[in-house]
């Protein structure tokens, strides 16, 4: 690289959630590794890796059970703590997830109090994030699902999930928070089928809302590469659609367990493709880093795992400004626009339709054009992996 | 089983593709195994196993380069086969991925000629179906993905195929076909990626379409498998949102290649989930068994795979009944149901949510109760397994 | 089915872990939903369910700080607990992943204190199984592996896991236990990437051993289907080579998370060939349920849940019984093995060479025959749903 | 890359099949989308890329059913082009899953017919190879296997592998061609379930025979990739064994169809470690790539690819220098290398083990120690990335 440019700044909005950095390593077949940090202990700690934003749900924050008192000193605390460490706090959500009562979903669950219960945490947390000045609350629907679909029939969970998300729009109008809704997707962990497990699953279900305007997504790589799906194309989908409300940076190997792992430290080359796209076409919200350090590492090891998040999102910056500008690409690519350039909209209408239907195509000279792509997606790979002679 | 209706009949409206049964077994590693059939001759041998409709690619039909007279005399010579058997057409599609000329997509290709002659070749295969009276156009965009993201910007993908579908629309309305499309999603195979990988990415796409209620989804158990997802989840979410114009049967194995399997084959306990929501809600379309038989086969095989897929579909239909009559599962449902029956939508407004943040609930009571769902999950076992003592 | 012999007796060899019944719902994303049970009243619950034989790690039994005193009464009271319940220890093992000192490995870790510690953790796991007369000692190596390769050549792991498989076998020798080992493999979760995933790798492991008669494996069916695999081949290569010390009975959805479901629940068709596979050959050893029940139960789901597990088997069982039975499946096997009859195994050597290198083949003709696959599984699938009409 | 080493030379023992750059773009949905190129041709383009090896399955080169004078001219022909080339033939192998002979496989087969006609074939293909003074014959077993295990107990396949393979051993012995076999192992597809679905199994299967220092191992990258297994390890516990004898490198997603992508461009971190493992431990055979072209592709495109796969081995191996060089990388692996320098084997024998048993560790203590591998990764990271800055 020619320029070190490779020091995270607030302009490029980098923010981790509570969880992230604070993640202790307990896993299924293991205990905790590291001692719990306090939230306040993790904002220092993100002020000092150079990140932009903090994010939280209400229980990262504030413990279940806390007495009003407590929370308020708690809010206080940490509110000081954000400003003295420059961190902003640019998203909140809640936990729907831990508590038992959650063991069969949240909004979708058989028992109507779950649900009424689930409304109202969710509200609380609206409430907290509001205070901090959060302007996109996500919602992680990771109950929501089931291990048998002898419980409840899956469109009957649909409704449900839709009635809770008209409830939270409209206490959101009535409160004036001016939230936009993210919502997250993910096919299965810790349920064996998750609803609306795909980014495109949320996309369409947004549109049956009463207020389809005020609610987009929240992909995350991890969610989308479990089940092999390309999380530049969802997130291409999201963002025609005027959806991309926020995003969940990560990485994770096809096919297993949730993994969480340092953005771009399974498979940097498809978070080459996500860091162009994000730049390519502008986007300005946050860069959240959704991941937690190995269970190996103390808390230097998570510092060096959050540094090593930022550092190679910004190493893929570089690499998509030079492929934009790389000679032979843009040679290839030239070549492909200029057969677009003056093509009008097809025609529509009778008359252009039996012109179109009697216009030859020399299908053979046509198929015989040889496009390049593997030369293409060499020249990518050299620029990846830095190989510029 | 008590009952003995085990037999197809035209009220099951199962269908196949003439590809299916007449697949010759050709695959990446080898060459066909079975000589090939007539379209005459299949429609012959889908009467003979009891099938209902038969479906056909414009090319399964009329060979892509057939001069307009041989075109009308194969058109003439299956209609009368078609009606010899008692046979209907429900549904047509279209090839746009085994000429060469779709090597790099069809309405997504970065050639503007390839995008114009896969809508004049959708245009005829529209024509050809009309012919025999299909109500129903799928359209599975096999060849409209990447290698390399190098080639395309995904949301540039997104456009080219919205432009492709209003022209469509445009066509069917201005000829008076009354053709409902459904779009058919794939996550990869033949591409590295598919664009709209799952059915709920095309859930989303039709709602940016110009006629929107004009299309709707096809989803396949396979495509649905293949990245791990349920799919009577994603049938629901299209049922629930008045979008399951059409369904693909057959079976696959998670993540691996596209098996095709004969219904039912590959996991006979989610084949009975989807049979018993499509018999619960009174989906009233074709049941369209997308599969073919094994390579080890030769056409006594092939009709043992077609009578199999029909006779799965109705042992899970009778099972299906079954479970809605049995007394213990009807039980715990009840249990569940009651907890709702009463349960109106959660008031909206200040006043109500104010109410709603102060109730008292009780995590650790509700948490605590006990779901019976594994005793839910066996009954259906026993069911399903027929272990009725 | 027309037999009633659906009810678990100490001849089916029906085992289930500790950890199994004893699985408190804990998962990456929820806390606990179930209380904690004592070793003694869960064998209490064993008992009360029909099951034959309790596994445990040393863990599960003697908490791992415990005071040698504290051991000694909880060995007494456990002891009694089965000898009331009629309950036997055919298997011990020992917990190499839960405390943190495992966050890299056990037996491959980097820390030879570590490695040591792991050897004195197992012989003291030995001692405690052989003292309740376990016969088999299984190993799991749940944090034998990486997140990332930079921190140890993988040939390094295999040289450091001999040497420890090594050292136990000669413990075993010198302590007289008479132990078998069975070494149980996995792909990932908790490590990115376990070394020894599959079956295969650890049978291949083995013949480099010192003792290889002394060490077989323990295939899991939730490990060989999250790579995709078939268990029952897997089972059918170690029962071949004379491995198959154990086996660990549960169910899984392929390219997931370890679900560690009911066995038969995700899959019955698969759970069936294994079944039949193990009766077939007169398996003698453990069924052992290395399963639990959903975080949705309380304890009488728990039961639920692991009476289920035993009733499957037996339904299946019986169905392989009737599978060997039926006379259509008869016949087209009698077929195949008409042909196999009289076959000698090919002669070797010079002459015989020849011979064959000149014989005639008619490839076409031999390809022509249709193998009748298609049938034989439906049948099967008729005899799973039990759809006899 | 200060080093402008990229330029393939014969001591890299680059080599690529017949039917790797002669593959024509065929696959189960599409034709072929290139015209043939005859050997001779094929081999011109090596040499005009730079490889050093050219492999061929027997049909690669002699039609399956060409007359003995067909035959001797083509191998004429063949071995003046690769002489003209400057090309070897390191390795060769048979097809045994093209024709439609082998539908049920073909040591497998249930027909002895089959069975036998396997055997001359591959002898045929043996015949073939040594004429050439091929070194290494690869196997592939990719019909070997079921798509229902009705058909044949998987033990009886197992026996009758074993027993081709011995009766091979015996030819290749009698023969004098001293070929090493390398099996290759591969999951799924064109077989629902291929029997030996890695590496692994194929290492056990290997200590069965009767010769067993003939036979070894060919791991390829996307077989070992589909099931979501790391190929490293993989390679790393065939090279402990002595068992590597080729190696097929390309690439491949998880989870998914197989692909044989350009090596490196699915995931160039896995290749890394790939390559840096090859490369540490000075494995001196073969690099053979078995993928091809983008079906996008013209022949200028074929080129590019094969140029491609070779390019990236070599980016990939300066890397590995760099890696081992690097004065940070090393401090940390040296902190690892110290604590293992000094330590003994682990004494066996009773008084050993009393004195271990006895052993005072600090668990806490030594969990609390920071491994620094998230830094390892990042640094690895920054080295693929070519980040030195």
């Amino acid at each position: 690289m020619e320029k070190n440019n490779l020091a995270p700044a607030p302009e490029h909005k980098f923010s981790f959630g509570l969880w992230t950095v604070g993640n202790r390593g307990r896993d299924p077949f293991g205990d905790a590794v590291r001692p719990t940090m306090s939230p306040v202990e993790l904002v220092q700690l993100l002020g000092e890796v150079g990140a932009w934003g903090v994010n939280f749900h209400d229980n990262d924050l504030v413990p279940i059970d806390a007495a009003p008192g407590e929370r308020d000193q708690i809010v206080g605390e940490f509110r000081k703590a954000c400003e003295e460490n420059g961190i902003v706090v640019p998203m909140a959500t809640v936990n729907l997830f831990f508590d038992p009562v959650f063991k069969d979903g949240a909004f979708t669950s058989n028992d109507p109090d779950v649900r009424a219960y689930s409304l109202q945490k969710t509200m609380g947390a609206m409430d907290l994030g509001a205070e901090f000045g959060a302007e996109t609350f996500v919602l992680w629907g990771g109950r929501e699902g089931t291990e048998t679909d002898a419980c409840r029939r899956p469109d009957e969970a649909v409704k449900r999930f839709r009635e809770a998300i008209n409830y939270l729009c409209d206490y959101n109008k009535a409160q004036g928070y001016g939230y936009r809704f993210a919502l997250e997707a993910k096919p299965n962990e810790p349920r064996a089928d998750i609803y609306f497990p795909t980014t495109g699953s949320y996309l369409a279900f947004i549109e049956t809302l009463e207020s389809p305007e005020m609610v987009g997504v929240n992909p995350e790589v991890a969610h989308e590469h479990m089940p092999g799906l390309n999380m530049t194309h969802a997130v291409a989908q999201a963002w025609e659609m005027g959806k991309l409300f926020h995003i969940d940076l990560n990485d994770q190997t096809p096919g297993r367990y949730d993994q969480d792992l340092r953005f771009g430290s399974a498979n940097p080359l498809a978070a080459f493709w996500l860091v162009k796209f994000l730049e390519d076409v502008g986007y300005s919200g946050p860069r959240h880093f959704d991941a937690h350090a190995y269970r190996t590492e103390d808390y230097e090891g998570v510092k060096d795992f959050a540094k090593g998040c930022m550092r190679t999102y910004l190493i893929l910056k570089e690499k998509a400004e030079r492929w934009n500008e790389h000679p032979q690409i843009r040679e290839i690519l030239a070549d492909i626009d200029s057969k677009n350039e003056a093509v009008p909209m097809m025609k529509h209408g009778k008359e252009a339709a039996a012109e179109l239907m009697s216009s030859p195509f020399d299908r053979k000279e046509i198929a015989a054009r040889g496009l390049r792509y593997e030369r293409l997606d060499q020249l990518t790979m050299d620029i990846l992996l830095g190989a510029y002679n």
